[in-house]
């Protein structure tokens, strides 16, 4: 299928600056851009592949202003970034869905079917789980006795999800992710051995939440683990029992939090992160990759960087002097110097 | 079903304070009560919800003092988190348990199966592997050639032992744990490129030890990664080739131990502990979340922070300079100009 | 099977030093020695064990001197560990190796089987995948529509390969392996939600990868995710959306890449190591582990530690200082104390 610039811009609400019967059949990087295919540039990073770029489309900022003159076509949008989103989604959803139940799944006859879902090959749905319409479960997921799974939500290959969870509507849950493991709860007994406390609770995702592959969300203990409405986990994440992530809540790869921390909304998380259990984070709040989190943050917004973490600004003060310790060092046994030089003259 | 305070003060050998008639259905955390539901306090942190909460019995420590009224009836026990676990157990192990071998499982003619084993569905037992007693094979498992897993063992959906592993009686084992992985051995041939040294080993797991969702476990290159009896691994955690881990040591989530590192018994981990490879860590060791060890701990007992880590204390009071380390090199500066002044009235 | 030294020498072109009769019928580590077993020297940290060993024989480095008397046999060659591989892999190749499709496997009609394969039970092939010869796809594995497996692969237990990636020959992919998963993006709407940006790029994976356990590697936004030649990964690595790995790089456990970010070739990677996304790092780079990496690596061959990154030594000098800030601290004050008096008495 081919799509010209004229057709793209009416879909996007922008404005042709170009030729409109400039036409596309594929999408590629604006740095790997290839003839008849549609780039878009939004971090400005990359700008100066625009000025290279064979791509025949590239979407932009409506107030992106060159600095070159450009080959391609352009199309002026509000946002360059959550236009081409836009764009491939509508692509995606033209797409046929796949359907039906496979014959090599084990649905138990207790189960709750949505109309039209799709169970791949070898998929297990336990007794009394309710399964919304148009759910997608590819092969090999296991969905424990009394999961509910909302209208909408895909879960890929492989991931499994344990009894009693409930997952949202329009969730999106990667493969090899793990919903609902055991917390990690264990009492010493007299002998000094770890007894299990068993872990007795559930989690519940609401709708609009994206687990990546391989990460894990523990249940808790007693209660609830809590995902809100729109959080978006990258891979590789642990969300210990009886954890509550606020909405719209981002935490990218490897991040752990530990049990019972409270997350508020449209928080950022980099990378690696760590929080310790029992701690309350206020919405809003930003964290540098690797840095570890040791106590509540109250102030709302606030980026922290370390770990401990503390504010980003006085980390990166405080991170320069550290890379320059030797010299100062070197300062401070100069300064013993001259204090004992003038000392004996004294 | 429904208990009375009586009673489970009765089961936990505690005393009740308040209305021995008091009767719970359900279990909650105490923050989170509701009438009707058991719940207990044991860290002080939560002290504050004793006062508020409508939970309608309370286990507590023996020697807790309250600060103000408490609406709820008391049990008073040696210690609050054991016992609340021990109920735990007692109504977990009231649960009906699964059973059988499922039709839809593959358990090759070779296999010895112990006596009421369940296998779920789509779970693979390979050639010459020993199941024992009671041990529960959820769906989608993986058990190699030759693996040997003890009496009552429980391994959730989805997780793999490769070929050769033993696995003790009474563990548990989480969904998308990988036991007995390749371990990460290459060795440069002439031509610079990575050649895979064959890794002959496996993996033994002693009795009672618990691994959580998605760790991996290699096994050696020769002769065994070993965790002793107790061992419990958190989530996302990484032991690589040859390791051996003391009985009883737990080690929180995403914690990474490096090759034929050797740890001692009841060591604690903090989320995020990385080890270098070829080192020993005595036994009763304290790590702090997100430190790095790079050489041997001889000591018992000792606590250690940073990357790479060092006592806790000194670390403690290393960092609390880092952070002010803008005023320390404004100081600094101020008294080179003090001294430059001297030096010139001198 | 028993092997003689004087076989096991003609097979790596070495020279015996004992008895060259003296025979083995297994392999052992030094330190765990027996009897008729066969290990090798290599780490100088271990030599202390060839003095008391009781392996049969031991292949050293043709350069060892050793500094005791020594029971046994010696087999020297250029490069023990790469010898000592080259045997095991020598070993490991007689081993007769799966073949054929499970009954129990579902493979779809159109899919284009290779000669001499191996499909485990409850694997998944899909719609117009492409499986090379002697490739060996064990139990529970997903392979995705229009998937491309090279030659001799071998994919084991449940690791799962989504739609469209291409996978070289002669790679090893470990269990719980998830090759393709959407990368991370999100572009926030004007409710301030964040919508999915689909990623319809995909995975590709040249000859001689190798990719631990639990590792996940994402599929690329638009074009695709590259791991070049003999890259080498080991367990709970995240590799994000567009990152290009170069060849022969290695990267130790629990890594993780952050999006569009390049690496050269022949890296090495600590455990634990971050990078952030849009950045190029030059060939030979190493990174020690936990280390953090904010920007661009120009220089090849650079060793760097930290969280962020510095070069190695300086960062070990500042760390070496860290440690002793208190004192430091001490020294300022004392000085301070000092100019004090002197300018008092001035």
């Amino acid at each position: 299928m081919e799509f010209t610039a004229a057709v793209i811009a009416e879909l996007l609400k922008g404005s042709v600056e170009g030729n409109p019967e400039a036409a596309v059949h594929d999408v590629s990087k604006i740095e790997e851009g290839r003839a008849g295919t549609l780039s878009f540039l939004a971090n400005p990073k990359y700008e100066k592949y625009i000025y290279s770029t064979v791509s025949s489309i590239v979407i932009v900022n409506e107030d992106f202003v060159p600095q070159q003159p450009i080959t391609a076509t352009l199309i002026r949008v509000k946002n360059a970034y959550e236009a081409f989103g836009a764009l491939l989604r509508l692509y995606e959803e033209q797409k046929p869905k796949k359907q039906g139940v496979s014959k090599l799944a084990a649905v138990a006859s207790s189960v709750s079917l949505g109309a039209q879902v799709y169970v791949g090959e070898f998929t297990v749905i336990s007794d009394n789980a309710t399964i919304g319409d148009h759910v997608q479960l590819f092969p090999q997921v296991y969905i424990g006795e009394h999961v509910k799974i909302g209208e909408g939500t895909i879960i890929h290959p492989g991931a499994k999800i344990y009894e009693g969870c409930e997952i949202g509507a329009r969730c999106i849950i990667h493969a090899g992710a793990i919903i609902g493991g055991d917390g990690f709860g264990f009492a010493p007994n007299q002998e000094n051995n770890y007894e299990k406390v068993p872990q007795v609770g559930k989690v519940i995702m609401e709708d609009h939440v994206e687990i990546g592959a391989n990460t894990t969300i523990d249940r808790a203990t007693m209660g609830a683990t809590i995902l809100r409405k729109g959080v978006k986990l990258d891979n590789l994440i642990m969300i210990a029992h009886n954890v509550e992530v606020g909405e719209n809540t981002v935490m990218a790869a490897q991040t752990g939090i530990s049990g019972s921390t409270k997350i508020g909304s449209n928080c950022m998380f980099g990378g690696q992160v760590g929080l310790i259990g029992h701690i309350h984070i206020a919405s809003g709040v930003k964290i540098a990759a690797q840095s570890g989190i040791s106590k509540d943050i109250k102030e709302e917004g606030l980026v922290v960087q370390g770990s401990p973490a503390f504010e980003f600004g006085p980390y990166q003060r405080s991170y320069a002097i550290f890379r320059n310790l030797p010299k100062i060092r070197n300062q401070l046994i100069d300064l013993e110097h001259k204090i004992s030089d003038l000392t004996s003259r004294a």
